[in-house]
């Protein structure tokens, strides 16, 4: 596998941030486990909350094509948001370019772990994807009390309210946990709440970069 | 990553061979599309024609769930196989142990291509995993003329006869086209089959082994 050449993905953020570092979070997770893959971090101008509402999606989405647009070099794009933004649209304007987001990417690897599906998102709304590709198998979309946007999730009452949450979802009968925005990832929650309530959960930047990685080796 | 202990995978093959790198074709194309896995291949006795009926799959389980106990130490098991034989019963007979197969891990991916799943099988049935995960998706299951058995898949006849089915399924509309038997992975006809046909083609040994490797990353 060495001798190939790296694999180099575009990824977007949706949260508009001046420290690269943060920036770099989810392409970082990606890089350090997935091998061969090569990620450039970008975010969109002027999205300070990032994106947990329908209204700031729709500001977002031309900001992320014409992101997209400057990753035309590269053998894939990521749309490193739970709820897919402008992916659709950017599969129009760059025809042929591998695109994927967090939300679609989580709810196929989702169901590969029950048919009963519980987002713990930072809205109330469930993720495009599950209305499009899992709407039988949604159980129930829970946010955590107190968590308004990515960065409520950084705090330990964010957290402690994510584990209540996701307590619920449980008890509502999900086989699996879907996280419903990808600023659980960065604080790396799936794998402690999973300990905790003992179902799987399904971080969406792991997804993003497991299909990434799909993409590097099926060709 | 080269600190990390490997992931030690128990692969089940439900075709009996006494040539074990036959046995062993589907554990090399994992390791050597997915680092850190290590797979040891056994298959189970007396299925020297594999599984291609419901009565061969009768036959065919608890001869799958005795060799699954004798993987009991291993990571993970999978059940290389587009049907899933056994999965469900090694699941009930080792809890705890993460089981799949080739047929929910193919269908979870193809879910994440397209709404319109198309399957490329050797049996005129839907592998289960279909029928129960995705049956909204699934637009049709055809079977290359003349092929009934993962054996007939290797002549050039056989490639022939799934290159004409693959585009029958386009032309019925499916998005993404699911290979419905493990035995079209061992001849590698996914990325020629795409090529050729245009839309994606998920093959079931990669597809174990994206599961497998995403086991061995969430730990």
């Amino acid at each position: 596998m060495s001798e190939k050449k790296p694999f180099k993905v575009g990824l977007i953020r949706v949260l508009t941030s001046e420290d690269q570092d943060f920036v770099d979070m989810h392409g970082r997770l990606i890089m350090e486990n997935f091998p061969g893959i090569e990620v450039e971090s970008r975010c969109i101008p002027d999205q300070w909350e990032g994106i947990h509402s329908h209204e700031l999606e729709r500001i977002a989405v031309p900001k992320i094509v014409a992101l997209a647009e400057e990753f035309r070099d590269k053998d894939m794009i990521l749309v490193s948001c739970a709820d897919d933004p402008g992916v659709a649209e950017i599969r129009q304007a760059l025809p042929g370019m591998p695109v994927t987001g967090g939300g679609e990417t989580t709810v196929a690897v989702a169901s590969k772990y029950s048919e009963k599906i519980g987002v713990l998102g930072i809205v109330d709304y469930a993720p495009k994807a599950y209305v499009r590709m899992a709407k039988e198998k949604l159980v129930c979309v829970e946010k955590p009390e107190g968590v308004n946007s990515t960065l409520d999730l950084m705090t330990p009452e964010g957290k402690a309210s994510c584990l209540e949450c996701a307590k619920k979802i449980k008890a509502k009968g999900a086989g699996v946990i879907a996280l419903g925005c990808t600023g659980l990832a960065t604080i790396g929650v799936a794998k402690w709440l999973e300990a905790e309530v003992g179902i799987p959960v399904i971080d969406p930047v792991l997804a993003e970069g497991l299909f990434a990685y799909y993409e590097s080796i099926r060709r």
